[in-house]
This record gives C-alpha cells, structure tokens and sequence, in this order.
C-alpha cells in the first residue's frame, strides 16, 4: 500500500517537528562516509529526541511496511545508514546526552548520539575512558560503535566495544522497547541477546540508551615507538612477537611504505625515516612504560627494523591519524576492511599487493597490525563507476582473506557495500540462522533491509 | 507418537555402540551436581565420538521429537543438564580432544569434553593458559563453560568465558552443523550468532568444537593476601577501591565469618583469624606483584580491615578453594548465584542476613567480590522437600537482587533450577523476544526445552 498523506499526517500528529519532510533539511541524514548514494528520496526523517520518538516512528514504519534506515554519527564505511527511496530516516543524533557516570561502579548511562571523543573527553574529567576509539572518534557516535561493534586503535589492548557494553536499552520493530544486559559486572541471566543487537547494524532493533563500561584513566606517561621494515614478513613476524609481549601494547599500527610517503609529504616536521616495506608504529602505557616501550623497539630490531625510535607521549602517532587523510588527498578513498589471523598478516599484505599490480590500481595498506585487521585503501577517480572498480577489487581481496581463515569485515560491518562478500564467508546454513533471527525480530523486514544479513 | 523399537533400531544402526539404551549405564550422564533429579527414564544416550554423531542424533530426536540434554563434565548447579523422560541424553565425555595449539595466534581448537583443568595443564606445558577457572575446574568442562558462560575465580581480572572463545562449531536441532566465530581476533562479517549460542545453556545448539584464546603465561610469582573487616560496608567499600587499583587484583574473593569458622575448623593448618563480618581474600600478579599487593593490604587497612596478612604464592587461596567443601560437609548445600552492581554488595550481604534469620535457616556467603557476584550457600537436610525449602529462600534473594538492579544468576545458568527467577527479572517483551528466537532456532522445541528461557 502506498503511503498517503493520511499517512504522514498520523507520523507528524504523534511527533510535530521531530517528523522533518523537507528534503534539503533531511538528505545529509541520509548518507554516511562511504561512496555509496541514496538511490531515491525517502518520505521523510524522524529526528528523535527520546525512546519515546523511535517507539513511535518503528510502530508506524511497521504497521506501513516503510524501509528503516538507522543515523547517528553518520561516519559509517560500508553504506549502512543511507537512507531508502520512500524510506523513513530515524535520526538520533539529538539523543546525545551522558545521563550518568557512576564511579562507584565504573559504569556510564548514554544516549546512543553522543560524539565518541566527546563522551570520552566528558569522562576525562572524572578520571574515566571509555577504550572504543575509531580512527573517526571526532564525529562517530557510541549507538553507531555499538551497532558495528566498532573498534579502534586501542583495541589491541582493550578490546573492541563488545567488551565496553554492559545494558541496552533496544526499540523492536514493531516499536516495543526492551531492556537487555544489567548493570552488574557478570550476568548470564538469559539469552545474550545484548550480544546479539551488538554489531547487527540496525537490522534487529534500534538502540536508545546504553550503560557503557568505564575504566580508570591510566596516570603514567604514555611511550610511542616507530620501527622501519624492509620487508612485510619482518613486520609480520614482528607483530605476533610484540603482541605476545607482557604487556601487550596498547596500540600496534601498521602503515604501508606509500602511506608513509605521503603522511611524510603533507607533515614533513615529523621526519618519519621512509620504510622499504612498511612502518610498525606503537604505544606501551603505565608505570613501567619506558622499559617496556624499550623492550618493544629491541623486538623489532631483533626481528629486522632498519630505523627504530621511540619517545614519551603520543607526537609520534600523528602519523597514523594523518595516514588516512594524506591516502584520501592522493585520491585512495575507497576502503576495505578485512581481517585475517595475525600468523598471516605479511601474506596478507603480499596478496594485497600482487593484486594491486595485477589490476594496475594502486592501494595502499593501514592496518591495525596487532589485530590482523587491515585496511587496503584502493585508489581511485571521482564516480561511482570507478568506486565499484575499487570495490570489486576489495572483492578479490576479500576472497584471498577468506583463504587465509580471515574475515570480510573487522570493524566497519558489512552495511551494503560489503553485502556481497558475505555470500563468499558464509555458509548457507549459516545464512539460514541469521535470516531465522531476522524474521523473529522483524517479521516485516523493515529495520536497514537487505544489508548485513 | 511414541517411540517404537523401530525407531531406536534406525538410531542404532547408525550409531552402533554410541548409542547407549542401558539405564545402569546411562544413569550419571542423566544427572548434574544440583539436588534436582530425572522425573522419569531417558530412552537412552548418545556417547558422541565426533560432530557427526551429534548431528544424527539431533536430526533423529527433531524427526521424531523427542526432547534431548546435553551433559559434558556433569558439573552444574542449576539442573540444566538433566535427562528428561523419554528424552535423549547427548553426552559429549568422549569429545574430548585438544586439536591444535597455535602459539602465533594465541588460540587454541579444542573439543567441548575436555576437562578444564587438563586444558590448562596442558596448554602450560607450552607456555599458555585458558583464563575461565571455576572452583569445579577439575571436573568442568570446556563446552559446560562456554554453554553457560562460565566465570570463576580469575574473571575479575581476565573477563567470563565469553571473552575467551574465537568460534564455535554448532549442530543445530536439526542436525545441520554451523561455523560461527571466526580465528581473527576482530570479526563483524554477520550477526554475534557466536555470542548467542554462548550461554544458551543447549537450547540452541549443541557446542562440538571451540576456537578459544589463549594467553601466554605469567612468568612472575603471585602474591596473595587476605584481610579480615568487622562490618560488611567495610568489606564492600574496600572492594570497590581494590578494583579500581592499577592493576586490578587477578582474582578478589569474599568468604563470611560462617565460611572462614568452618574452614578453620577443617583446615586448622591455614591459621585464618576469624573476622567479625567477612574477609576479603585477593591476589596480585606480574613483576611488580609484591609492591601491588601491599597497596592491597594498605587499601583494606584504610577501609577498616583488622588483620591484614599477604605472602608470597597461593597457599593463602587454599582457604577460598576449601570454603565450598567445609560448608557442604556442613549441612550447607544448596548454592544461590546472584550478582549485583559492586557499590551494592555490603547491602545485599546484609540483605542476606537478614533473609537467612527471618527465615530461620543458617546461609554462608562466598561471594566473587570483585565482580559481585554472590554465591548464597543455604543450610539444608536431605530429600527434595528440604532443598525445595532452601531454594525457595534463595528465590527471595534473587528479588532481593533484581530490586537493587542486579540478576538472578552471574555465572550458574539458570538451567531448570533458576527458571522461575526469570519472571521476576525479565519484563514479558523480553521474554517474548527469547522465545522468538528459540522458535526459529528449533521449532520444535527438542533442545534442553522449559530450561533458561
């Protein structure tokens, strides 16, 4: 049935201004940071200021079967919040409030809007962190770290943001809300569901409130070290014995030979000697951090570094955070995200670059080393024709990660763009469950329909 | 319909002497270490040797409906493992192999039967440890830990069995098996099915094989202390700093004067001063162990310890590990499992108390103080009626639990034992939610059904 202005008329009724139909005020909520475009207009967004508002606009969306797309933060890579051609938008970006932090318990209460650096910076103040912290932690927001199950550069060592969620509060489809997890430290109370709308990228529900798990900020120095590789087996060698290292570092970047090229042309102050191979770049924290950042550096020498540094404080990881910014200038924009075990990480970034002379495109490799997780950043000209070149090379990429026991996504989900991937890592048995769950949870697959399942 | 000779012959022939129809032989794999016992014969039992036997005997129990437990070690308190009558025992004993040990990646592949103490004692001949130590170490096993999400003594510090296992190798009620997890350390490719099947307790699937992680050793000695508090506040408050220190303890326990009179009494050896209230009993690890366990000690005399005693090792843990025993030789027998958020827990010790002399029945506390989770140990005789009586008090501590924000079971399951808890705990949307799942997962509700959900 047609959606008719009766229609929106109830949705603007129940909402008032919150139901925005203005197309211009609307269409930056309808994209994210990938290439992908929203294929036609959607009816309109629902600027939520409470639970109440996306009870509500669910309620009504799945009474009329309207398409759901989900917007925090809007930083996402892989097409998962762009909105739907008679879509409606759920926009949460108003919902951004802390509403509590409990020191006692080390635990926070969000809204699922809040800016990642700037909850993070709120916490800091009462001697907390919350350890999430994506290369996009400026403008992501903590509901979209939860719906990808986000990680980061500290992941390394403090895990990805599963292990930083303790409650949440979740709408269904059908606009019912429902409380999962508990505020206590261990709970195996019932199902796990508050795992299961982790990462499920807002096609299982909407999350409207989280307690989020904080810990103490660390109140020693922090030591930064670099070391230059001339080959990407030294480097990957280097990466199992660093994060076998007690203690194991808090962050352990990997920058490919062309990213350090051009990180050192666009900020030439920090005279990053220029690796043959790639550049490991990490962090040790805590009371003992000098010997330990020191012990670091002795590994990567052991194990082949050509030029290794290190220093107090962070200065030396500018170079990671520029790394992507100086890739984008230089036209790599389009970004894929696998995984593999970290035994094969070198292999990995030898099939990246056998793939990228093969196809005469190049790409260039950031990786969260000590994860396995790396990002191939493909280079390519304006257009969605030449992105889709990019992609299907990511494609190939992907393939040669699932050959190695790896993974398509390892931190940016799956969204649209890497839908496609999926049909190559799972079996259909396994697609079975996952679609079982859907249908369970959304039986008018209305929540970001035909992504991440 | 009932079963016909048939039937069992069909199960038989595929099976051989796997399937076992005996009832002297299959008596204990019918039962757990709860008082709750078999309403009724099984029709028999499957002693699998491998993933496909789990999977015929799954696809003939949905032909045929036929509802089935699934039993590892045998282990549990909350009766999730008991046989049904004219049900099919899955009993996955044999299935007990360790299958790789990957020390460049930091896991391990192993099968659901293995004991969890000799998984750690074999992984330290190679330098590694699986963190996830319940006081039934010896006699759990690995697949009974990761289907109940199983804590223990060390979860403070290294986190629950969830954040220890990779992927999983599921047979689901129809028999078809299922990969879900992966061995990178980071994957967000499709839904947190792995998750979901942690801590489902056997009503989703049953577990036959597990990637978990492993870590590398600590080469340092452990220091231990214990320290004796008059008040439970003071014992409450002081665990609240300790868990806050840098490190946090590796493990932090909390025994009652009752359970410190009774370990004394059978152990005079250890020589534990009795405390007015409770003591607290924790350890430090790593190089700095001796320093960090002083600043323990130091942070439970602010906080109104009377004695305070650490020494070098574990000797001082032999109090924790004897606590359970000397209570059960004691008429204390029936285990309660609650867990509530840390700054609560001095209350719902008293809370506690409270309950046990209104109810006129003596109840000791051990209690996983650093994370909050509280084992009520109820005074009870023999025969069912008598341990009906102890659990309905425990009932009234588990709403004691829920009104301060906390859960019904942190680590035990809730099984069949607990199920009634989870009407107070879990609102009906919820629960709706849980069943919906269920019902895609095994429509016809063949596995461990009425339990956990």
């Amino acid at each position: 049935m047609p959606i008719t202005t009766d229609d929106l008329q109830e949705l603007r009724d129940k909402l008032g201004e919150r139901f925005v139909t203005d197309q211009r005020a609307i269409e930056p909520y309808g994209k994210d940071m990938s290439w992908m475009l929203p294929e036609g207009e959607p009816l309109g967004a629902v600027f939520a200021d409470r639970t109440e508002d996306v009870s509500i606009a669910l309620a009504w969306a799945n009474a009329h079967k309207v398409p759901v797309s989900v917007r925090t933060g809007g930083s996402g890579l892989a097409g998962g919040a762009v909105s739907y051609p008679g879509g409606l938008i759920i926009a949460l970006h108003n919902m951004n409030r802390i509403l509590e932090i409990d020191h006692e318990n080390g635990i926070a209460v969000v809204e699922p809007g809040i800016i990642n650096a700037q909850l993070n910076k709120e916490l800091a103040k009462e001697g907390f962190f919350f350890a999430p912290d994506p290369a996009s932690a400026s403008m992501c927001s903590v509901g979209g770290n939860i719906a990808t199950n986000a990680g980061g550069l500290r992941a390394v060592c403090h895990g990805v943001t599963i292990n930083w969620v303790r409650a949440l509060e979740v709408v269904l489809a059908d606009g019912r809300v429902i409380h999962v997890g508990s505020k206590t430290i261990k709970n195996v109370s019932s199902l796990n569901l508050k795992e299961l709308f982790i990462g499920s990228e807002g096609t299982l529900g909407v999350i409207t409130q989280a307690v989020i798990r904080i810990e103490p900020l660390n109140q020693y120095d922090n030591y930064t070290f670099f070391a230059c590789f001339d080959s990407a087996e030294d480097a990957g060698y280097a990466t199992v014995m660093l994060r076998a290292c007690e203690p194991r570092p808090v962050s352990l970047e990997l920058i490919d030979a062309l990213g350090v090229e051009l990180v050192n042309k666009r900020n030439p102050d920090l005279q990053i000697p220029q690796p043959g191979a790639a550049l490991l770049l990490g962090q040790a924290e805590g009371e003992n951090a000098k010997r330990v950042v020191e012990e670091y550096a002795q590994v990567c020498r052991e194990y082949g570094a050509t030029a290794v540094q290190f220093e107090e404080g962070t200065r030396l990881f500018q170079v990671r955070r520029d790394a992507y910014p100086a890739l984008s200038a230089n036209g790599m924009q389009v970004i894929g995200d696998v995984s593999v075990p970290i035994s094969r990480l070198a292999e990995a970034i030898h099939g990246i670059e056998e793939i990228s002379v093969k196809r005469g495109r190049k790409v260039s490799i950031l990786a969260h080393a000590g994860d396995g997780n790396i990002h191939p950043i493909v280079e390519c000209g304006e257009g969605t024709e030449e992105a889709a070149e990019a992609e299907s090379l990511l494609d190939e990429v992907c393939r040669m990660a699932i050959g190695m026991e790896g993974v398509v996504s390892g931190e940016h989900g799956i969204g649209h763009l890497k839908h496609a991937e999926i049909d190559h890592l799972l079996s259909p048995d396994t697609r079975s469950v996952q679609r079982a769950i859907k249908q369970a949870l959304d039986p008018n697959n209305i929540l970001t329909p035909g992504r991440k399942i």
